[in-house]
């Protein structure tokens, strides 16, 4: 983005493609006055550009004499308007050659394409929102699921940002109290409390920890957990996979008009999405010859969270450990979870199952379980321990958690000032010292919620959304 | 479809999958109540209920006490809405979260969701217009091209229907005249003149009969012309085809926000779209043994309007004859147009260019060309002659236009029909063989505009639509 525009009245389409209807967004100065050369109210008494904001208008949008379609056009009134600008949203027919055909009418007209996100940095500039409420807005538009979405409406709403302003001004406090000592130069005053500073510093440090520990959590409710299915060969991974997203897919097409296409590879278990990585080979009808230990594996493993080993219940039960603790070198050290799924066992006497269950060996954290893909059974257990698989507390309490990395590397960043001052502290190195990092802090802090930005930063945030946001 | 249900209050997504922002219509008599139980106004003194109609209402939608999103909600009170019903539609944020969880709450709060094409039943249904206005919309929707707009608009607006309600008031007049004379049964009284009613029949007959041939252009400007390249490996064809498909691609991005990903192969030359067939083999790095005569070149020009045969200005013109004279006795009969072009004459000189056109043998409907397709030469003549296979008068005139085979089928009965009295008039055939003729010519025009319907008929139609229309 680099430049940021604010004369231009922008417009671009704020629908996806396909559907009954679209919407095009236009906003800026000009707003009223050029929808006003292309859209011309049934009811001729009404003007355009003296209408009531918050008010809807049909009639046509006309290219000369030609009708192009008939819409409905809402008009808003700055600041009274997503971008705090005069904007207008016409509603349309979703055909490809009405919306291309009012843009370029709009545009001819003195409107210029926006940008992605540019909408929503509107919005940020004119102080609608700060900076991680406005990215908060992408993450509820990519919300595919439940937690995902409660997060980002939270952030949304501001609670994200009232902690951190909470800390900032906290901190804003102490270090003004310093400058002031700094100003008394050798005079050898303390205004700022050395041990209120210490007890202060200690709580903001702790919050500043663990809301940027909660990324981890954050960071999959957001993009979900990437499962692996492993295994020999003819062990039944593509069953399993197969049998686990049926499951989902009824659940999901019970409301019509919503699919799930886009999304195939995934389920939903207590609001959180697993997504099953790299599922091309094991779609596929003739199994791909495929051992542990090979490179596809080892890649798979690598970017998994939890890896489904899936075995079969007449495998040897040496065999098994073998495998299992194959994957265990792996992801030794790792956050990672192994899962040993025992299939096929509708094809077994019980006494087999207690044998395997005696004879394979597993670790504290991970999951044996006995299954049959082909029969269903087991599957709920299955899905029961994928859910257990992240401690979920904070979820359904009213911690803040964070999602954005942005965030989490500036509040890495408080953390690491805050401990260095800590330590000054303790080894009463002088306060200009301790003022540099009270700075540094008070810096990050303020990148979070946009108190201070650089056109540069703004940029990266806002050219991830897309386009009519 | 088949049971008309009326009482229901419907719901549905309107708009498409991915965006920014999503719009869920809700329609029925119900439709301010159920809005009323998960939509909250941020300004606590609006009723939903009460408000005044075409008004938006900024507030969130909740479930219990989750807020699910922040919306902007319009209210639409019946007759002047779509549907003609108690309308509300909500624009919410494009998350498919969020509008699942909408229309789950709308459902729980008795909704149900919408079939397709139940919007604009309603809107039939409820006199707000006619059926042949009905059909039209989902042409609007699906248009993506200029003529396909236009042809679709001006039905919307009821040009089409006025044509075919003159037709049917004329015949209807004749119609109860002929009935009237049969009541008095044998007492042999004329009151419908006969001479009268054979000019009169006549020139419904012509008008029937021409809207039935404009069909023929309707279905081009809806569909698109099959276009064919066939030609022997390496002559070019993959070449001509990128180069026609890369001039246009760069046209239509210049409209930022607006891709043409799903209708790939296909090009717009004066508002008429194009569509090469079949050219996944002409995609492919490695040449198909592809020879005139095999299987797949017949099917191709089977399919196609216009065969474009690719030969190189190297080959000798007797065979260039002999592939031309293959495709012309394939097309004998036909509509179907050749077009020879002569590739890489980039690698040639003047004289063996004039010596080809002096020794390739064309008939009065051919083209023949000299192009290269590597060093885009002649593609604009290419591009000229094929905006001149369809005879585009009766496009820039207001002629009625017809696109829908349905209508094409019932004119093409009418049209039958009066032949028969025609044919009964110059023979003096009895009046109530000529009644039941007339009769069936007025039942075919008010099935086009609705005025005589089953609901088999009105199933049909509706269920072609998308859901949310």
């Amino acid at each position: 983005m680099g430049i940021i525009r604010t004369e231009e009245t922008i417009c671009a389409p704020a629908t996806g493609s396909g559907g009954a209807i679209a919407v095009i967004r236009v906003s800026g100065a000009q707003s009223f006055s050029i929808c006003g050369k292309i859209f011309f109210p049934l009811d001729k008494s009404i003007k355009l550009i003296i209408n009531k904001s918050f008010k809807v208008i049909y009639g046509d949008i006309r290219s000369g004499d030609e009708i192009i379609d008939d819409v409905l056009v809402t008009i808003f009134r700055a600041p009274h308007s997503y971008t705090g600008e005069n904007s207008v949203e016409i509603s349309c027919h979703a055909s490809p050659y009405i919306q291309r055909k009012i843009l370029e009418l709009l545009i001819r007209n003195g409107a210029v394409a926006a940008l992605p996100g540019e909408f929503t940095q509107r919005s940020f500039m004119n102080g609608k929102m700060d900076l991680s409420q406005a990215e908060a807005v992408a993450d509820i538009v990519a919300s595919t699921t439940r937690s995902a979405h409660r997060v980002a409406i939270n952030q949304l709403r501001g609670g994200f940002s009232a902690e951190i302003g909470n800390l900032r001004s906290e901190l804003l406090n102490f270090a003004s109290l310093i400058e002031l000592e700094l100003d008394f130069g050798e005079e050898d005053v303390e205004f700022a409390d050395r041990k209120e500073l210490k007890t202060i510093i200690s709580s903001v440090n702790d919050l500043a920890d663990s809301l940027a520990k909660s990324f981890l959590l954050g960071n999959v409710i957001k993009n979900g957990i990437p499962v692996a299915i492993v295994g020999k060969p003819n062990s039944g991974k593509s069953t399993l996979l197969n049998a686990l997203l049926k499951e989902e897919k009824a659940i999901v097409s019970e409301i019509p008009g919503t699919t799930r296409d886009s999304i195939e590879d995934t389920i939903i278990i207590d609001g959180i999405e697993y997504r099953f990585i790299d599922t091309a080979g094991l779609r596929e009808t003739t199994d791909i010859i495929e051992n542990l230990g090979i490179k596809k594996t080892h890649e798979k493993i690598d970017q998994a969270s939890v890896i489904l080993l899936i075995d079969e219940v007449t495998d040897d039960s040496d065999s098994i450990n073998k495998r299992a603790n194959a994957i265990r070198e792996m992801i030794m050290g790792s956050e990672k979870r192994l899962f040993i799924l025992i299939n096929k066992i509708d094809l077994s006497l019980p006494q087999r199952l207690q044998e395997l269950e005696e004879n394979i060996l597993t670790e504290s954290k991970d999951v044996l379980l006995f299954i049959s893909a082909k029969g269903k059974i087991g599957l709920d257990q299955v899905r029961l321990e994928l859910s257990r698989v992240i401690e979920k507390e904070r979820l359904n309490s009213d911690g803040v958690i964070i999602t954005n990395i942005r965030h989490y590397e500036a509040l890495s960043k408080v953390s690491e000032s805050l401990s260095r001052i800590e330590e000054g502290l303790i080894n009463n190195i002088p306060e200009d010292l301790i003022a540099i990092d009270l700075r540094q802090a008070i810096h990050y802090l303020g990148e979070i919620t946009g108190e201070i930005t650089t056109d540069e930063l703004l940029g990266n945030i806002f050219r991830n959304f897309c386009i009519g946001k």
